[in-house]
């Protein structure tokens, strides 16, 4: 199948790369809003204006929305599933309803598939609050991230007057997670789930105190956190915080038997040496099942939940079946 | 929806307490091959003897059949698929083609689905292998059982001359779980990735250390293996080794970026305190999908593959996205 990328950040070059590794996709071209002769290609396939997908139709099976979700998304994910498959990793949790409801609307209006969520959280962490939630009903379900960078909140230290970059990490708290995994499902605050650490490069003759006063009291992003700042200088940062490892864990605890005697504990956790590598190889293989979905006739919005895993795979069922199960 | 089970040992056991946690599930009745005055059904539902199955297809719309798997099962999910849905635990890896296939003809001859291979290995496990290797392919999956009873095991140390009782424990090598991990990719032999411990009560002035032999050079079963063997009293069988607990992990690790750089790391694991009751609460919810499936004028056999995930929720799909993506 031919798989179009959307937009070439961290994201896009990671659809690329889970492109490269799946021997039944090839990708059809990157468009992008910039100057495509400015666009080098790691694969060395095309680049293309954003413009010209309006011509492209009939070379694109699905396309990947390599966006943000603040601002692109919303706009672009409904715009593109008119005319073709598209999945996208929408993640503004709040906003998720809304954005379902207008990606259906698109997808029906010219018969495609709209996956929207799809990455690892949202995602495969959803999937295993999903399954973990239905199998174990009443039980208490926790989501710990990290320890790993968190872009959102990199960008926002950087915003800060004397920054000139930062790179954050989200950091489980070891013993939140060691009293969940034991089954205790204590109530944990913010603050008692994760803590933040930050790694600043000032600019010169910068105020370090007002720089750390202004991450530690950020509303929202810092503000209900244990937050540590930490100035560095540039070659430390490009050297020690290049990579952009994360993951985390999903961890549920559900009780069964006469009088809830019996618990269980099912954890699912990532380690990940480079989120969006990882996040778009996710996309690569729902990228698969929103083809076989919309071949078999299907349309609308869908999300993870709604795909049936064997649609995910290369492989034949019966050689599913017979290898996995 | 109704519910029927046949079988009541600690399987069915285990789906009755799970139904019992379900709202939108009641149990229709039990079904044995035992003279039914003699089973007492723990929350007072009625018991029939399996012959009273034919008279009641529409009084249930799914059938769980808690059988095992090396005779029961390859016969009855055939037959009862004719004339109901039914899902099964069917867990013999190397048979699973063959059981598809008959339950397959049978549930298609019917119009009803027939679910096999349902619970957590096969099942929950199969389905996080099934997974990691869409999103990863080409990387390496391993599984690990335990710690916990092994009942094939326990019962292949009972028919031993000489012993009265035994437990036997499945245990995973710290040291290969820690190699695995780590991303090592270790090959590991069958003896380096479990241990066995077996906990023996002997029949009065038996052999011992023949029972031992026995144990620890029996093919298949522990010939493979570094099994330790202790001898214990009824009562601290009684005492120490009354539960079914059971558990493992499946880790895959995978690698992305120019020159596979990256390693990631999946890992599903599972803690249960009652292997039965967790294994009954993953058919239930996989019965509400097999219901909705066939409501849906789906037939014949399916696995855990087949089943899209919002299935298996007694939850609105809207109220899904709302509150678990």
């Amino acid at each position: 199948m031919k798989i179009g990328i959307l937009g070439y950040g961290n994201l896009g070059k990671g659809v690329e790369c889970a492109i490269s590794k799946n021997d039944d996709m090839e990708l059809a071209g990157v468009f992008t809003r910039r100057d495509p002769a400015s666009v080098k290609v790691v694969s060395g396939a095309k680049a293309y204006h954003v413009d010209d997908l309006a011509g492209m139709k009939d070379e694109i099976d699905v396309l990947v929305i390599c966006g943000g979700s603040a601002t692109d998304l919303p706009e672009m994910t409904p715009k593109y599933a008119r005319d073709f498959n598209v999945i996208d990793s929408f993640d503004t949790h709040a906003r998720i309803p809304e954005h379902f409801s207008n990606v259906d609307e698109a997808a029906k209006s010219g018969s495609h598939i709209g996956l929207i969520s799809c990455g690892w959280d949202p995602g495969m962490f959803s999937l295993n609050r999903l399954y973990a939630e239905s199998v174990l009903p009443g039980g208490n379900a926790y989501t710990f991230w990290g320890r790993g960078v968190s872009q959102g909140h990199s960008d926002a230290i950087r915003r800060i007057d004397g920054v000139k970059d930062a790179r954050q990490y989200t950091i489980p708290v070891p013993e939140a997670l060691k009293k969940v995994r034991n089954g205790e499902n204590p109530e944990l605050t913010t603050r008692q789930k994760h803590t933040r650490e930050c790694f600043v490069v000032a600019e010169d003759g910068a105020d370090r105190a007002a720089i750390e006063q202004a991450i530690v009291t950020m509303p929202n992003y810092f503000s209900d956190y244990d937050t540590t700042v930490h100035f560095i200088s540039e070659e430390e940062l490009l050297r020690d915080h290049a990579g952009l490892p994360h993951g985390g864990s999903v961890i549920y605890t559900g009780k069964t038997g006469e009088g809830d005697v019996n618990t269980h504990v099912i954890e699912y956790s990532l380690k990940l040496d480079s989120n969006p590598e990882f996040t778009g190889s996710v996309l690569a293989a729902y990228a698969r099942a929103v083809y076989r979905m919309n071949k078999n006739g299907e349309c609308g919005a869908r999300t993870v939940f709604d795909v049936a895993p064997a649609l995910l795979s290369p492989l034949d069922p019966a050689d599913i079946r017979r290898t996995m199960l």
